[in-house]
């Protein structure tokens, strides 16, 4: 009669035209397309309109879009104090989600369509500027005339190239959307009792944090960067396994198949061996190395394979992110999946509130605190 | 197969130890003791540390725990900055949101015990700070001497009566906790990819900031208030019954009968018909007459009762209260509810991932822009 669902595993709570995930085939859709057609031919700025809207834009859409995100970059000045102020502290997570939502004060804008738009634009200038407080360099204004990903990695290092700006282009792509986890759950939970989009995205930052969920990217770039050499490779992931540790960027709640985004990644990483920087080069190795023995150990057999969350660490510092920044760019990058279901959910409300089996005493006298001694 | 759990409604995702709500008996307990025995015989700081800690204290148990509250009221001047700031700008929840957010930059405990105790007296402190704010009046340092609801009732009008200050203590004790309600459960999904406890009570707030939710005692007395006087309270009824408008303040997802807390506060709401504020007795005086109306058309017939938050409203207004501060000061009230569930959540942790139901299209051909026209 009550049956427990711990987790809520398995069970579904709400019909949703935004994303696929094909745990088994190994397939990942938004709004009908594969995740492989929009990272190779799509841009992030049109994947945020595919996800908001549900279709591709035409020519003069996409160009209105773009200029609207342009617009909507900047930050009050009291955004960027906070920032300034909190980086250093805390976890950039923290400082993001403080920041974050301060931007509620300044915003007046009519819909959640619009209010989205600038709610993404924004979160990239905060996480840059979180970045610059970290590095102890001064703010960056965003740029009015670069594109979404150019203008991030300008604003963080002051200076961008058009390659690595592809390749984040395509990281914030795959990081785009990804269904219910529980990020977006989060932020629905808040949207259903009709609290604003704002506050829902702020819980949505204040669930991405855990490395359960977003911190495993930075988690994974730590175990590589333990184990040294792709040589220790073998004997790192046995003793590993031995221990029952956990190998981060294995598994996942949904996958029991190659998480077709990790497959990208993958693609992107095999480059990376043969770049100048012999860190990223040593690191590509690594990764690469502990993938293949870690497929072969437990892929076909436990149906552990490679998440997205594995291989990203070393694309990210190739381009000079820090490892705190991981979680904070995958927000910023998470932004447009959380702001559609926003939207998808606020269209046909209802509240969650789902219950809890008691276990504990019932009907306890009270005694007074002088009989209680 | 797929069956749909829309709102989760009827599904149990954990078991608990903290709070019982029988919904068909009109009962509620706190760690095994009834709400009735509570709000009559404890106080906030004793319900505070027997939520967190499962068991009512001892003597010096308390004395040590108030104490802690007292030297854990005081906010960063950063804080205080933001709240000024921010208040009047937008909601105060908003406001809320942002200034609790900053306080986790400051913190230093070790444990969420000592982080809870922390957020219980600190969660009051802005909430009073933003009464001031919104009065255009200066900040009121937190006294060091004071029990918590007189605390709060000083630093918000600058004084205090113990009278008022007993009535707002039995108001928190009703509000302290309710199992998984929306804004507790959004902290769990938080707390569940191991995120930390500020950020669990961020979603918590942005979750409780929703009319259907936290926002339901306001929009009650806003109605009451359009009533005018109990004479129209017939006629208004009937013609919103008619237009099928949601009466606020009756009815529950959980309580299909009378709910406790409502009939405690309805004690204290005779005791206003004698007030010698003729505004307060008025308000009074009309939610009763909804009260006895509604009771007897939609009660036992439709199973529509009030609920707490129907009769808070004219009890916060005897206070000096401000109507915009009602959802604020529900969430200092459920704070130690919030943390309980964090602390006991995380003991035996799991992510809480549910999943969608894909509605939408599959296998979309994508065309380049120029396709696209």
């Amino acid at each position: 009669m009550e049956e427990l669902h711990l987790g809520l595993e398995g069970i579904y709570f709400n019909e949703s035209k935004i994303c696929l995930v094909d745990g088994v085939q190994g397939k990942l859709y938004y709004r009908g397309y594969s995740i492989e057609d929009l990272a190779e031919k799509s841009n992030f700025e049109e994947v945020c309109y595919l996800l908001l809207y549900g279709s591709l834009p035409r020519r003069e859409e996409l160009e209105r879009f773009k200029e609207k995100m342009r617009k909507r970059r900047g930050l009050n000045e009291k955004t960027v104090e906070l920032i300034f102020e909190g980086a250093g502290k805390e976890h950039a997570m923290s400082t993001l989600r403080t920041a974050f939502s301060s931007i509620s004060a300044y915003e007046n804008y009519d819909d959640d369509y619009e209010r989205s738009i600038s709610i993404i634009s924004k979160i990239s200038t905060i996480v840059a500027a979180i970045g610059r407080a970290m590095k102890k360099k001064e703010y960056v204004e965003p740029s009015s005339e670069l594109d979404h990903a150019e203008n991030f990695l300008y604003m963080l290092n002051g200076t961008y190239n058009k390659e690595s700006a592809k390749v984040l282009d395509k990281m914030m792509i795959l990081h785009a959307e990804h269904s219910s986890n529980a990020s977006t759950f989060a932020s629905l939970v808040s949207t259903s009792t009709l609290s604003d989009i704002y506050s829902s995205i702020v819980s949505a930052i204040s669930t991405l944090k855990g490395p359960l969920h977003g911190g495993a990217d930075e988690a994974a770039l730590r175990m590589i960067y333990e184990i040294k050499s792709p040589e220790n490779a073998e004997k790192y992931v046995e003793e590993a396994l031995k221990d029952k540790k956990k190998i981060m960027g294995f598994g996942h709640r949904v996958y029991k198949t190659y998480d077709p985004r990790a497959k990208v990644i993958k693609s992107t990483l095999l480059g990376l061996l043969n770049s100048g920087d012999e860190e990223v080069k040593n690191l590509a190795a690594i990764a690469l190395e502990v993938e293949k023995i870690m497929v072969n150990k437990l892929g076909k057999s436990h149906g552990i394979w490679p998440n997205v969350d594995f291989f990203s660490g070393p694309v990210y510092r190739s381009m000079d992110i820090p490892p705190e920044l991981f979680t904070p760019i995958f927000a910023m990058s998470r932004s447009p999946g959380w702001c559609a279901h926003i939207i998808e959910y606020s269209a046909n409300n209802k509240l969650i509130r789902p219950l809890e089996k008691y276990t504990g005493e019932i009907g306890l006298e009270y005694k007074s605190i002088d009989e209680r001694g």
